[in-house]
């Protein structure tokens, strides 16, 4: 699967800003490769991009159209139907990452069909798997993990690419959820394969590269999260990092999603993650920490960091604020040892 | 997905013994529910079932045909195909665990959509899955674990539900796997199900119970195996075991299938089984070891116990061998305080 730029961004009837997120992440993180926005009457949202109708999209050059707006429950709307197949009418492919599948949508499949355009549902994945074998490959690899899910884990990674290419280092984004995929333009959503395949997708993710080159992995999860823990322990497993960041949301107070589940400690979660990653890379090591601050003011987000510095003894940084991913690529090479001759040595 | 018991044992033309290892796991753990085994000429296998054919098999009471034996890729075979359609025209549901599915054969689909037959491919999850939320619920649960794959997990939960039966215990193995489906005749194979709800299968398929019964969940995989220890992190989570008996195979050199992979230490192998436990179950202990001592001699056998015995100070059996099983339900009787009243705490 390989989307293909530059994109259009649908943002349907989205009710507001936050329905918009997967269209506000590819603006925020790919500009460069979109041409504008579409909104239809009635959207609250606005991702910054120059409002172009679908024809305007096609002379600027776009070649799909993502859809960037999600409804309650992942469906693809009525109200969205006439813009998504005039789309494949002007030679647009389409790529979304509902929970509904464009590909199942008997007057859009048609279409696409009759006319060769590409339908790609990310969330669900095209690829035949095999199970991983957790042998050492060439290349760096850095992973985000997480005290928690949604704390700042795909940010993080985006963060310390766009850093690393900055500085002239080879630097590639993989992507493990919807958002992501959209932001990359491929990818695997890990959640959604069959959990043998969990660490054979993230390996097929993440192949044999230059020995100079990092992946930037996006993480999924926690392994303290009691309904996700078994989809982050095969993606750290199928990475093979050499290099952990913990993303953390301190102000939560519980488990996303479960009251009665409480949130590890850093020094618990930096533990266990380097306990579970030597299994497959007897070098993997968490490099700093990243907060994602954005509910605490100045102050209140210094505090947080120090205290996560005092903690573990780490950088703790927001990767999203002033310099941040600059001090975890500072971390990262600072402790990248030359690497040996191709692969590491087999853990033993 | 209920398969109706009695069975008759298909043993088809299994080229040997080991071909024919879902029915004699069948036939050895539930010779009640059989009535019979039927062979194919050139069939070297024996389950030690009378044979029948598919007539005096419906005479004998049978109401589903299982398919106990695997060829190489899994396929359904075509000199299989007269007998499983003459099956579903005397009025048998079929059972199997293999690759290949029955409903996706348009032969054995039409028959069995035509006279209203059954058609069970355990393999893959029928249920609408919901994610796990990890909170308690009454009655108890024991696991088993594995330093590696295939080292008998099924037999020894098989063994000691055995054993908890024989004593009048209210106990229950619940199946994750194709052939433990087979022989419970319901069941999840946690790892065909999309990795999100690995921990959400496990709940549904160990609910809620009376307060003195234990559920026996068939463990898959290992923690430390680099291709599968996502599905083992969430079926530990999801199971919220009040125990786990460690299942190890004393003659294996590494991970199955991955040459490069050591074996874990059996106290390395309690110590993060039980870590990872304790996040949804902070009662979660391992009480004893189940060593696979086929590949041994007696005195060897007896030497690898004594040595498990040592290192980890819990009592180490063969649950297949001399009262394996009744020493590990004693560890779990001792061990089982009385339940409080209807839940447990919360962890927090």
């Amino acid at each position: 699967m390989r989307i293909e730029s530059p994109y259009l961004l649908f943002l349907g009837d989205a009710a507001d800003q936050l329905a918009a997120k997967t269209a506000d992440g590819v603006a925020r993180w790919r500009p460069d490769r979109c041409v504008g926005q579409l909104r239809l009457p009635g959207c609250h949202a606005d991702v910054g991009q120059p409002d172009l109708t679908l024809e305007q999209g096609r002379r600027a050059g776009a070649r799909t159209l993502i859809v960037g707006v999600a409804n309650r429950g992942g469906e693809i709307s009525d109200l969205w139907m006439e813009t998504l197949l005039t789309a494949l009418d002007l030679g647009y492919d389409i790529a979304s990452g509902l929970h509904d599948r464009l590909s199942r949508i008997p007057r859009l499949a048609e279409r696409a069909g009759a006319l060769g355009r590409g339908l790609f549902d990310v969330r669900y994945p095209e690829v035949e798997l095999e199970v991983g074998h957790g042998e050492p490959r060439s290349g760096r690899r850095l992973l985000t993990v997480g005290t928690d899910c949604s704390c700042g884990k795909m940010f993080t990674a985006l963060a310390i690419e766009r850093e690393l290419s900055a500085r002239g280092r080879k630097a590639t984004f993989r992507a493990t959820g919807q958002t992501g995929i959209l932001i990359a333009g491929s990818g695997i959503a890990v959640d959604a394969v069959i959990s043998d395949f969990i660490a054979g997708a993230t390996e097929s993710l993440t192949p044999a590269n230059d020995d100079d080159h990092w992946d930037l992995v996006e993480g999924q999860g926690s392994l303290f999260h009691p309904s996700y823990a078994g989809v982050s322990l095969g993606l750290l497993h199928g990475s093979m990092a050499d290099a952990l960041v913990l993303c953390h949301e301190p102000t939560r107070r519980h488990m996303r999603g479960l009251p009665h589940a409480p949130l590890p400690t850093l020094t618990e979660c930096i533990a266990l993650n380097e306990q579970c990653g030597q299994l497959t890379n007897p070098a993997c090591r968490v490099i700093g920490l990243s907060l994602n601050t954005s509910a605490l003011d100045g102050p209140g987000a210094g505090r947080a960091l120090r205290a996560a510095e005092d903690e573990t003894g780490l950088p703790a940084v927001d990767a999203c604020r002033d310099g941040g991913a600059a001090r975890l690529a500072d971390a990262l090479e600072a402790g990248a040892r030359p690497p040996t001759v191709g692969h590491r040595p087999c853990p033993s």
